[in-house]
């Protein structure tokens, strides 16, 4: 049993394991750091302690953000989706936000190549 | 059997149902609009068509972005993080990217009211 609050906890939609989705954001410059889970204990130690706590699936474990790597994400905000199975944090990043000390988990992990949509059709040019 | 990158497909850790979670920002805001869920087919068209397609958990087909709603999104770039479970995919959104109307998912389900660090660990202030 976990002090999150009632009325969120009802609004959450988690998954078979009992997790929501959470991006994590870089408050100021909109960049996206990662992704990460959290069980309602997790975001119940984010929403009321100022630092970011997830549930890690691979570690079956709670892990607050930079207690052994000192990248903490400090607490910016957090807003739920329209459906509740994902959040929206925003953060202040100390220091690398991955693992694997990129500065973020998808420029660790790079592009996909995707085919672009058109200059027109991404807003570059007049229409 | 869809004709995603044999490279791509290895590198995915999908779920047990097969998906990967997609984080869906505006390219030139920076805004996070939503969080979507891909499997290997929706991430292939994604990649090659310049229309982010995902799969839809609760209706359990594919769904492309705006065929009904008009509210499309162009394909900008998408990228993988660095342990393949999740999808970053930068788009020009048409419209609100909500089904709810609102701009953003998020801006539709709102604050959950977080404390907030202080504004020096924010970075708001010299420290």
């Amino acid at each position: 049993m976990t002090d999150l609050d009632e009325d969120i906890r009802t609004r959450l939609k988690r998954d078979d394991a009992g997790l929501v989705a959470a991006i994590i954001q870089q408050w100021d410059t909109g960049e996206v750091l990662m992704l990460g889970w959290m069980d309602d204990e997790a975001l119940a130690r984010t929403l009321t302690t100022g630092r970011v706590t997830f549930f890690s699936r691979s570690r079956q474990e709670y892990w607050r953000k930079g207690d052994t790597s000192g990248h903490i994400q400090y607490v910016h905000s957090v807003e739920i989706d329209c459906d509740g199975d994902a959040l929206l944090v925003r953060v202040n990043q100390i220091g690398a936000a991955c693992h694997t000390g990129a500065p973020t988990c998808f420029a660790a992990g790079g592009s996909l190549g995707a085919v672009s949509a058109s200059d027109s059709d991404l807003g570059r040019v007049e229409r």
